[in-house]
C-alpha cells in the first residue's frame, strides 16, 4: 500500500475495509497507539492501574464514556473501527478477531490509548543505534519478569519488559534517548543481568522472536505495553476489547509533539 | 519548634494534636503534598481530570479505596490525621476546617495526593534564582486565567497559575529546572505578556499576596494546584474534604527521588 498515506487517509481505508493489516511502518513520524477498552464498572481500577504504573502503561487519552471520538489525538476517528483488526475476550478468553467493533459496541464501554515503543525504536534509529529486531524483520523480543507492579483494585501482576540488544558504548546514549519519551515507555528498567529481573533463558522470550546478541552488545529491557494486558487478562474481566498485535491505531500526532502534549 | 524533626517525627506531632501550623519549611528536602479527598462515586472522574490536565494536576498517590495508608510516599502514615488542617466541603460550600477527619470518615472515600510547588522553589533558589515571594516571606500571587482544562465527567474549568518575576537573563534556567520536576507541576505555561492568558492586573493576584516585579524581570506563570480543587468547587459535590492551604502532608520522599518514584 501507499505508505505516503496522511493517517487520516489510512484511517478512512481501514474504516472502509480497505486496509486490514499491520501498521508497522505506516505514516513514519506519527504516533501509534495500543488499545483497551473496558466498561466503565472497571474503568477506575484500570486507569489507578495505568496512573501507579506509567512505564508500562503510559496512558496518551481516555475517550468520554460510550464516545468513539478522540479530544487530542485524531480528529475524524472512529474507535470502533480505525484499528485494522481487534480482540474481544469474555472472562478472560478470546472470542473473536474482528475488523470492526461497532456491532458489538455498549454504551458503557470506556477507551484507552497506550503508548508503545515504535516512537523510541525510531529516535535509537535516528540515533545511529541499530534496533536488532527491526534489521531482522522480527517481533521484538519480550520477556515475563519477577518485577511486580503496584496493583489496583482487581488488576495485579508483573512487569513485561521489551529487548535490545544494544552495543556497550552505546548504552548510556539509550538511555538518554529514551529518557525523553517517558510517554513510550521511558528510560530503560535493567542493563544487564536478565536474571536479576527473574528472565533465564535470553534465547526463549516469552512473547515475540529471539534477536541475536552480538560480542560487545548487553541485552536491555524495557517496560513493555503487553504488562497492562497481561494484568487485565489475569483478572478474567467479563469484557474486554483490545487491539490485534501490531495492529495499531494512527494518530494524527507526531512522535516530536508528544512532549507538547501530555 | 525543632524543624530537623524527620517526617515521621513530625506527622506523630501532627497526629497527636501537639502541631498543627503551615509545614512551609518543615523538613527541608522532603516532598510534601496538597490532598483532595472524595467519595468513589466522583473519584472516576477526578482521576481522569488529572490524566488529561497533569500540569496543574501531578498525581502523586491515590490511595485505596477507604484505606488512610499510602504504599509509595510514606510508611506509618494516617490520611486522616496527618495533615496540620483539613477543609471540609458539603455540596461546594465550607462547612468545617478541623484538625483531624477521622470522626466523618467514609469507607467510601478516596484520597488523591498532589503535588506542589514547594519542590521547584527549592532547586529554583539553589540554583541561584531569588522567589520573590519567599524572599518577601508572603504567599505567592496566584491568577485565574483563560486557559480551559481539559474536561472531565463533572469536573472542568479554567487554569489557575502562580507567578515568580524571573530576571530576564535568569528565565531560560528557571524553565530548564522546572523542566527536571513535572511532578510538581514542571515547566511554566506563559513567559511575561499576562493579558495574553487573560490576566489583565499583575498587581490583584486572585489568590495570595502581590508581589514586586523589578525592573529588568518579567513574570512567568506556572499552572498552580489551586485548579483542581477550584475545577471540584464548581462541580459543588456532595462532600469532599482538602487540606487547608499551606497545611500539608510531609512525605518520606525526597525531592530528588520523585523522578525515581513516579
Amino acid at each position: 500500500m501507499d505508505k505516503q498515506l496522511s493517517p487520516v487517509e489510512l484511517r478512512h481505508q481501514i474504516r472502509s475495509g480497505e486496509f486490514s493489516d499491520q501498521t508497522s511502518g505506516l505514516c513514519p513520524g506519527y504516533t501509534q497507539a495500543n488499545l483497551v477498552i473496558l466498561p466503565k464498572a472497571d474503568a477506575y481500577d484500570f486507569l489507578l492501574f495505568a496512573q501507579r504504573n506509567p512505564k508500562p502503561c503510559p496512558i496518551l487519552e481516555v475517550t468520554d464514556l460510550g464516545s468513539k471520538n478522540l479530544h487530542t489525538f485524531a480528529s475524524d476517528v472512529d474507535i470502533a473501527s480505525d484499528f485494522p483488526k481487534y480482540r474481544v475476550f469474555k472472562n478472560g478468553e478470546l472470542v473473536a478477531e474482528p475488523t470492526d467493533v461497532n456491532d458489538i459496541w455498549r454504551d458503557d464501554l470506556v477507551s484507552f490509548l497506550i503508548g508503545c515503543s515504535f516512537s523510541f525504536e525510531a529516535s535509537l534509529i535516528t540515533a545511529g543505534i541499530e534496533v536488532r529486531h527491526i534489521t531482522a524483520g522480527t517481533n521484538v523480543p519480550m520477556y515475563n519478569t519477577n518485577i511486580p507492579t503496584k496493583a489496583a483494585g482487581k488488576f495485579h501482576g508483573n512487569y513485561v519488559v521489551s529487548m535490545r540488544p544494544i552495543p556497550q558504548n552505546q548504552v548510556v546514549k539509550a538511555v538518554t534517548i529514551t529518557e525523553r519519551l517517558p510517554q513510550v515507555h521511558g528510560t530503560p528498567i535493567q542493563i544487564d543481568h536478565p536474571e536479576t529481573i527473574g528472565i533465564t533463558d535470553i534465547n526463549h522470550p516469552d512473547y515475540g522472536d529471539a534477536v541475536e546478541i552480538k560480542d560487545g552488545e548487553v541485552p536491555v529491557f524495557w517496560a513493555c505495553g503487553v504488562t497492562p494486558q497481561a494484568a487485565i487478562m489475569a483478572s478474567k474481566p467479563e469484557f474486554v476489547i483490545t487491539h490485534a498485535p501490531g495492529h495499531m491505531l494512527v494518530t494524527d500526532v507526531k512522535d516530536v509533539d508528544l512532549s507538547d502534549i501530555l
